[in-house]
């Protein structure tokens, strides 16, 4: 079945198959993908829609010399089978195996690591300068989305890189949103090859070319098509900026492909070339449910997914709930989101408040002082994001909403460890870099009841405020219809023990209640991280000999560090401390509760960790506690160990 | 000479001015810009180039109840002095006084506070989703200017915008480079009026419209012009997004400008004005120089800026030698700067090297990944950048740059308190942002020669870092010329006393050598905020009686924090704790010196806060110690405390 595919173990033995074997080859290596997702899960209708375009680029050019950087990396499974990683799909987002995206440290041929959007122009157009200035002849290549064309940094490096003089930088947009496609034919193919070719110079194009723009501007291209038929269009948006522009050309069609890179190829400077696909080629499941095979788990290709029975609600499905519900309440309420609905949850919410629902596409800059321009006028704005992707609005979110002390809710969705996606998506940092900035409430919810009831009291707080809450699924448990609050800034106890206290920020909660019983401790369950509940501290400072603080974010700067300067600040009598969370590294991909457990933040760790750093405060190792230590390291917490 | 501004305390007296008045008015207002500014100093050229803009708007349009949003903002004190304030411009930037820049509290006609650069038409964006789903029919106008508008975040709002429902919204392109602006005359303003007219509908402009975009796109532009010469034009690129585009019109013309307002008054919808102005319109000095009078102190109109003689170097100064001298001695190194060549101090970097200079336009996200592209192709980029607007590409310093361990150094000028630009610019966060970040070091030098030693330092170290030092001079000291460099990650003991161990991160550093001399105190200049010297932390924690951490940056999560968390994780022995710092609220404007006696950061502020949180250390109160304690509260620091 992978006759061809199987001989090829780099891009050097591709670029030795004659052409005619191409399409044999494109056609196993996307059977391969569809294969080996459907057993590992991972990313789907992109990657079959990037299949003949990643053939092409390592058949054209001379990789790794000639750099090539995915925009995203989401469709890079293609190019991983080719780049010498084809076995090593079977543990593809494994703990241990290779990444779903391009990694430096995994492959020379992964130029650049990707997964958050936008980014590549930029890299591809900094490596094109750094060659240039090192006379290196070499060709730089971005590969980007409609999608990741929309975002902000990419009009920044597209409006540098248009004036940056002896550069090589190719751009190839991969133009696969559906509703836009131009059809594709033999005269375009034509067309695109003959001014990809060096008699270009004045050569203009019909206005069909300049139709083709990235989707946000599709309403307007229909507008504009009624004033425009039959005029001469003497240049696109992309010219515009400085680019020779090629295309739009079908990004399935190896005898499209091939010509017209070997042209560009040869032309050297800034091209961009538009390439339409489809997402989820070949795969007719996929073909017509692209966003449902967007990120399956495994299933089986011959049957399609199956929905998952799963009894419990996940994080982002208690939002889209209580969304809903607030939206019913409060006519006020809006919800924003930057091209996220499904994984946010907002689908529901759309149906039911389309006037209150905005997407405002990959541009978190833009989706923050929108909210802030939006709260101005009265409107209580939630912004649903995931916690990595906030990083993009950072400077938003401090000088336009909370140095104006602006009410707009941010729901930051996957904080913590996210498994799958790795590094570049973990939502570590979100208590660290938010509890810095004044005016802000900081809210960490342990269960799903709790995230209820935590997204109700913030958003009730006339000021900006972020809840956040981790992928997946919550407890089980059973979750409130109403809209109640809690009082800001209050923890509460949920286990009266001695000795030791927990000061627990979030949804390792149950891992510490399982700890507190072996140790007998006390553990309360802080809520927010800021602001911090001092009072409560200063009483489990008086009455412990050690707190002990429990977050799944990063220690340095987070929760934990929040309450040694509440103490600090209130005076409390000096109690030792010890801050539990993610340490000083990035955590690559793996299970989550695996990654915790490797962190020690599981039941056992805990307990592990808390009697190794006051073994003073616990009877002196003996044979029994040293067992029961010893078990408690293996996940059985039944004894006591003082 | 005022005697028509005189009279016009609100809009509503100007809109009751007949149209003929006007001229007068806006040239008294122009004069009364100019001699307030050379008083106080401030913002002058872009204020000298909204005069008119600013008339025609407020006469026009209804503000307060229309929303006028002035993008970046310091072009509004024509603005500020026909909206009630024009008594209060001589407070201008001053402690209590007015911002430089529009601020909510200060007054119901500034819409939003801005001062960051592009994020207008998110928020008037924001204020006409909210009009429309209210019913509320009002206008909501950004203004931007030509540089504004290259940002990203600029181009994320137009793309939502230009599909966007329903809501009134004009974007008014201030353009005022002069490199491109066009020649504006009758036929112009004819066709500007024309075009903003109901008659609008399919006409289409010459190609002389193509041509007035922004200006990164003027060489794009010349080149294009030759092809196109003699086309049909049918589309400038405002609207290709959607926008009806009108213009450009002569900004300094009340004769264009008002007739095409009150023409787009009627229109409603999504509007593009473009308006050309003179930076420094009106003050022939400025007129040919507007760079140097951007932002003068003050001046005798007559006489123009003189050059002031210091014999301090400013740190902006230090960094732009040193950036020349690390340049000339290994050429790896490139220097990029969003948009701030002189703020920065890469004038004379420039000169010397302009093939290894970057100024990439206001778009700090694309300045960061552009760095890392350049360093994994073997460059050392040097991204030179104020701590404010790092906040803007945190993300991409995450996720690109600290995530790949690529060797960039980010020096951050404008560390801490700012002074007169007030809690916009304040660099009070970067401390707590980026050592939260793993694999980054920062380091906060004491001094200028500090500051030229831990840029060497950071610079040699094979991985990312920050430097961050403030706004202004240092203490007048020798400066290596060499590139000598020092221990990652190590302090060194400045004083040897007792009792009391200061750990001081940054140039807060005199301040506290000075109280503890009245405290007769150890201080150490920690250097580095991480990785941070636990064993230094160690001896001192094993050798006083309490450590008390001085930073000019937020508590919240910074140096001192880092501190405590390093007590913690080396098991040294609890040690009571005071952290110094910038407290959990925004800073207005002020002298910067004045602004952190305030907080109690001047050597008796620090030797005060040392004395009351540790009474119990030094001696009982007694009426000398009082008496010293009050004397040190006025500044007299001779006395000791202990």
């Amino acid at each position: 079945m992978f006759d061809l595919l199987n001989t090829i173990n780099n891009p050097s033995q591709l670029r030795a198959l004659e052409r005619k074997q191409l399409p044999q080859l494109a056609s196993e290596l996307r059977a391969y993908v569809l294969d080996s997702v459907s057993q590992t899960g991972g990313h789907l209708s992109s990657n079959l829609g990037t299949v003949e375009l990643t053939v092409a680029l390592h058949y054209v050019f001379n990789t790794p010399d000639d750099r090539i950087v995915w925009d995203v990396g989401h469709q890079t499974y293609p190019h991983k089978i080719l780049t010498g990683r084809r076995e090593a799909m079977a543990t593809l987002r494994q703990q241990g195996g290779i990444s779903g995206f391009p990694k430096r440290s995994e492959s020379p041929y992964d130029a650049f690591g990707t997964a958050h959007s936008s980014t590549s122009i930029s890299a591809a157009l900094g490596m094109a300068v750094a060659s240039r200035n090192q006379n290196i002849q070499r060709q730089h290549i971005a590969v980007i989305g409609d999608g990741a064309m929309t975002a902000g940094m990419a009009f920044e490096a597209m409006n540098n890189a248009g004036v940056t003089p002896n550069v090589n930088l190719l751009v190839v947009l991969n133009d696969n949103d559906m509703s836009i496609s131009p059809p594709v034919g033999a005269l375009n193919r034509y067309l695109a090859r003959l001014m990809s070719g060096k008699f270009y110079a004045a050569a203009k194009r019909g206005v069909e070319t300049l139709l083709s723009v990235a989707p946000p501007l599709l309403e307007v291209a229909r507008r504009f098509e009624e004033h425009a038929k039959g005029m001469v269009v003497p240049a696109t948006l992309f010219e515009e900026f400085g680019f020779n522009y090629i295309g739009p050309i079908d990004g399935h069609d190896l005898d499209s492909l091939i010509p017209t890179l070997e042209n560009l190829k040869q032309l050297g400077g800034v091209q961009f070339l538009h390439v339409v696909t489809k997402k989820g080629q070949g795969y007719k499941l996929a073909e017509a449910d692209p966003v449902a095979y967007h990120g399956p788990g495994k299933f089986n290709p011959a049957e399609g997914l199956k929905k998952a029975a799963s009894t419990k609600q996940t994080y982002t499905q208690v939002f889209g709930q209580w969304l809903c519900d607030q939206a019913a309440a409060d006519d006020k309420l809006v919800g924003i989101t930057p091209a996220m609905r499904e994984g946010s949850g907002l689908v529901e919410f759309e149906k039911q408040f389309p006037q209150r629902y905005f997407d405002v596409g990959i541009a978190e800059q833009h989706a923050v002082t929108f909210a802030a321009g939006l709260a101005c006028e009265g409107m209580k704005p939630v912004v649903a994001i995931y916690s990595t992707f906030l990083q993009r609005a950072y400077d938003q979110l401090i000088h336009d909403v909370a140095l104006q002390n602006l009410d707009v809710t941010f729901a930051l969705d996957r904080a913590g460890l996210v498994g799958a996606d790795g590094a570049t998506h973990a939502g570590n940092y979100d208590i660290a870099f938010l509890r810095c900035i004044p005016n802000m409430v900081v809210a960490t919810p342990s269960d799903e009841n709790e995230c209820r009831l935590l997204l109700s009291t913030c958003y009730q707080h006339a000021g900006p405020s972020a809840v956040r809450y981790p992928r997946g699924s919550g407890l089980g448990q059973a979750i409130s219809a109403q809209l109640e609050t809690v009082a800001l800034g209050k923890g509460i106890v949920r286990r009266q023990g001695k000795t030791i206290a927990f000061a627990v920020f979030g949804t390792l909660l149950p891992a510490v209640l399982a700890a507190a019983e072996t140790l007998n401790a006390t553990v309360v369950d802080m809520r927010f991280a800021k602001p911090i509940d001092e009072s409560l501290l200063q009483t489990l400072a008086m009455s412990h000999a050690a707190i002990v603080t429990v977050e799944d974010g990063c220690i340095m700067g987070g929760a934990g560090s929040a309450c040694a300067e509440a103490l600090q600040k209130i005076g409390a009598p000096s109690i030792p401390l010890l801050h539990l969370g993610i340490p000083d590294q990035f955590i690559d991909h793996g299970e989550q509760g695996a990654l915790y457990r490797e962190l020690g933040l599981d039941a056992a760790g805990i307990t592990r960790q808390v009697t190794t750093t006051f073994a003073n405060l616990f009877e002196p190792p003996t044979q029994s506690a040293a067992a029961a230590a010893e078990s408690a390291h293996t996940g059985d917490t039944s004894r006591r160990v003082a």
